[in-house]
């Protein structure tokens, strides 16, 4: 069997990890020839790719980023694209394209599952906002970084009685704030499930301070918003769904603060620190098991569906499934959360 | 409420969040009022307590073992002290006792629970071989240190083009070894539950050599056993399953291996610094929603059952099932690990 | 002999081992009594301390952030305070002082000791910018968070082809930036010793990803600035030493390269998490070793003066030449750096 | 001009930062050639080597281990390697050899550049304990991870009242015992240069323990010794010096402290961890510096000498000195730690 696999959109630790174990499985297990496009579907599109050997990926468990590159595909060239991977698929004699990345790979690898191509799709993200898999990797990894910064945020904010506002990655979805916030102990978290009140903010830390506590961690994720109109020291432009939206939400936050409490308030952005670099031992698992995975279902030919974690199983599910929906925090687990700061 | 809590059993990362996460629910949730048990089932038998408040959770999160402190209860006087223990509990006024344990402390809860005593229980092992739960905290952190050595000792065996044997726990669930030997990327994996012969792994060192990657490290569980006298320049004892066991196992592979090799093989011990330490974000996260759910069982009279981790879900299950039956690796996941090297 | 502790100033990894050494240097080789001024020298003047025994000091050697609290002292108030702490020192008993603190305390210190107040200081920065001394604790551990941090920043600028601009502390001196930038192996590093000039980092760029090396790393300290002028898509207001300073120039310089460049410039800005948390081993055994000679000195009279590492020996300097001079990084050491990108 | 670079000896974490900062100095910085030695002074002998350019050192400054392989050179063959190695060195055309190794190395180097070749030698050990420079890379990071796992077994110590005893590196200096027991706290040091003796050490456990201290963590270097007849339960071999040889001293000593005291107590051997892996931000900067001055010493002709650290400055000392003596623990150095426990 000859196939070919890309990675595509934003850098995620563990992409080597599942690069490898594709390689490793397919060629001792299976006597493949594996063969790795360039930059994601540009590579693809453009005829850009190598032939992986067990060589080619030695030494890459444990390295962060991805040693094919990667790239973001616009939307708009991806019905288009679609069409000529295929074409590109069957000249280069690919018998199965295993596309590894976040929602819009998934979509694409729909689009060209929908087309024709035998596809076996791994998902990919941070965030893990992807539907019908418990948990994606690199979400360990990124909610570690975090974790390690607030611990240490910690110290800094104890000994000067400040307030520390980190603002973490989750545009959409609140899991590594949600995670992060209750593993490193922060006093309150902001997710973009749930608008937050300034003033109930206020009154934690004012309530903490009053029994000697002074100082606290708030862990913000990027898309957190306020309850509109709730912020007095700033103005953000109103979103389609109606949500107050600031550009550096943990930024304006710590302003806000810092005016209300007459305290010193802190932001601390994270930033694209928890999306690099050697990816945790859960994290190097979760991908190298769901690379065997899918080279199984290529040779199964269970097509259009991509590997998944349920409880401690690999499954396969539909990828129309995991892209419909965004999976997001529900309110019990912030409920959760909220009741142990 | 009254709430007791104690900590029984090996040392285990994230122990203190759960401590801290019950009192936070049950101060914070719910007005209720904690004591904590010193030093396991022994406090509780000798009437040695202490009130927990906030003050007395307050940064221990991602601190290493227990504040409780911990003992290992005998099997014999297990009976006895369980008649014990119940009228303590009257005497303390106890409404609910959460332990939080192994193998045997949940055996231990089972017949407290049996002999009436109100009993939620939590599970604790770094082994992760406690039936009914997906994973138990403790077991993360584990897997992180030893995946961490292996890291190291990867570059120092290529330096020197030697073999490493690394020796991590796991008496009769070879669970860490599986996960650290996949993570860190060994290049065989011996596991209690399938006895290795010391030839396969010859071969496969001979097999890397002549490709020219010229060392390898092999992950073994220190209940690993070898095929009964398949091990030439050594003799163990034969236990009452048959099996051929060694006092150090680690040590006597590389020595099995050095001499049919003629290279040079160095086991190294992890030991005890796997289950030591700050918490990793996983197990502090696992952790603390075991506390959560806890105290939310004994507030629903839930009684007679453990917390357990399913997917993505906290749930109960009765303290029966969880000591039934270890949680040994299944063949299949040895497979994934073996075709990954 | 009584002797009182406090510290003051920036939050600095290492404070409490500094703290732990002196108390257990005096309790149990001299039999002396310590107090701790709570919040630095307001503690003093306040009268807020308390007795410092062996429990007390208990398992904080690798904690961060420091258990006595610690608040600037406004310079406009110093050399009133110095009188008031003079008299309060004597009121409360203390045969000496030990100030922990940075170049501010260290000032405070010397008033107080021309005074006559007798006093020992020990020096802190986790920015290594004072003199007499070969480094300060609290420097080592934030190199390391840097470097860490540019780790991980590379993995992810490879996989995206992108330029990563890494701001550190390091507001007059550049030390943070420079080891940081050399363990990380940053592409170009920008220092306040030496404006830097945008055409060449774009010209480094280029020449990069001309030889298919598609990032780069760029580490620049809070305070480095660009050679007036030398920007073209922004305008920073000009100092009293004719530089041309822009607030936040980790975001300025991303946004100047991006432009010329016309490919992606991301700024990360580190901030506190550099100053938090649990410290290095070198910083901890320097920290104590600080401590231990602050005491001796104490004991053998040698006040006026300060800690300080030379070679492998601790010795003691006049504080007079820790504090008329800003240790910045020489010309020679920057051409070192430079050489090895 | 044609330098050969050639790693001996041991793995220790900076090797590889040594060989990169070799080659950009010398290619970017003169516009030299450089090549690599394989495994040593053997790929010197047998004319294994290879041409380094800027991409075969592209990523390698934060790995472990050393890209051109190591071996130990016997000393008997030492007279014969080095007349060979000469005439090699003129075969291959090399201007200048710079080998980096231990004290056998540095010892070999000597020879070389008596036979006249022209070399410039740089110091490798993790023990610390080679005369003439204030430290060595490698040191540092054999420290941070032996104090990392101190700091695991800590937690794990007081939670069971036991005494750990933990064996680390250091056969004939105890440089990491000192550093990584005054890091991490260790509440007894033992080293090879002060023979100890076991009473001493339970009486300080029984101290502990009487004043609820219930635990105790033991630092021992691989070469400590008891004064001669001091061990009760084991009975060591007499070396040459009159000193009481045990294998595995950590071992032979928990089991005394067990058997004298009546409580647990556990070996730990860190083993081989110690030297693998990636270096610490300070051993990077330090190997980097080491291989650009080293450089430039060739540059200048300053033959026989190897680079060192003196305060903040590399200096070049002659290879003589560096080989004449050990550098051990001074006494007052193992007061110092023994204070603050």
């Amino acid at each position: 069997m000859r196939i070919g696999v890309l990675t595509a959109g934003g850098d995620c630790p563990g992409l080597n990890a599942v690069i490898r174990s594709v390689v490793h499985r397919a060629l001792t297990g299976h006597g493949d020839e594996v063969i790795g496009f360039e930059d994601g579907f540009a590579g693809l599109l453009d005829g850009r790719f190598r032939k992986l050997d067990l060589e080619a990926v030695s030494g890459i468990l444990a390295r962060g980023g991805t040693i094919l590159g990667s790239s973001r595909l616009e939307r708009a060239r991806l019905q288009e694209a679609c069409e000529d991977a295929k074409d590109h698929s069957k000249d280069y004699g690919i018998d199965v394209l295993i596309p590894i990345g976040g929602e819009g790979t998934l979509t694409a690898a729909r689009m060209l599952s929908d087309a024709g191509l035998p596809v076996v799709g791994v998902p990919k993200t941070i965030d893990n906002d992807i539907s019908s898999t418990d948990r994606t990797f690199g979400f360990d990894t990124a909610v570690g970084v975090a974790t390690e910064a607030i611990d240490r945020l910690k110290t800094t904010a104890e000994s000067h009685q400040r307030v520390m506002v980190v603002e973490v990655m989750g545009r959409h979805a609140g899991w590594i704030a949600l995670e992060s916030g209750m593993a490193g102990g922060a006093h309150a978290i902001c997710l973009p499930e749930r608008p937050f009140d300034p003033a109930d903010l206020c009154t934690m830390v004012e309530e903490r301070f009053s029994r000697g506590k002074k100082f606290a961690v708030i862990c913000v994720a990027e898309g957190a918003h306020p309850a509109p109109g709730s912020m007095d020291y700033g103005k953000g432009a109103i979103d389609q769904f109606g949500h107050e939206r600031f550009q550096g939400i943990g930024t304006a936050l710590a302003r806000e603060l810092e005016h209300r409490l007459g305290k010193e308030a802190r932001p601390v952005i994270l930033g694209h620190v928890q999306r690099g670099g050697t990816p945790t031992a859960y994290d190097r698992v979760l991908a190298t098991r769901f690379g065997w995975h899918a080279v199984e279902a290529a040779h199964r030919g269970d097509f259009g569906r991509m590997t998944a974690l349920r409880g401690t199983d690999i499954t396969m599910v539909p990828l129309a499934d995991a892209i419909t929906e965004l999976k997001t925090v529900p309110g019990w687990r912030m409920d959760e959360a909220e009741s142990v700061f």
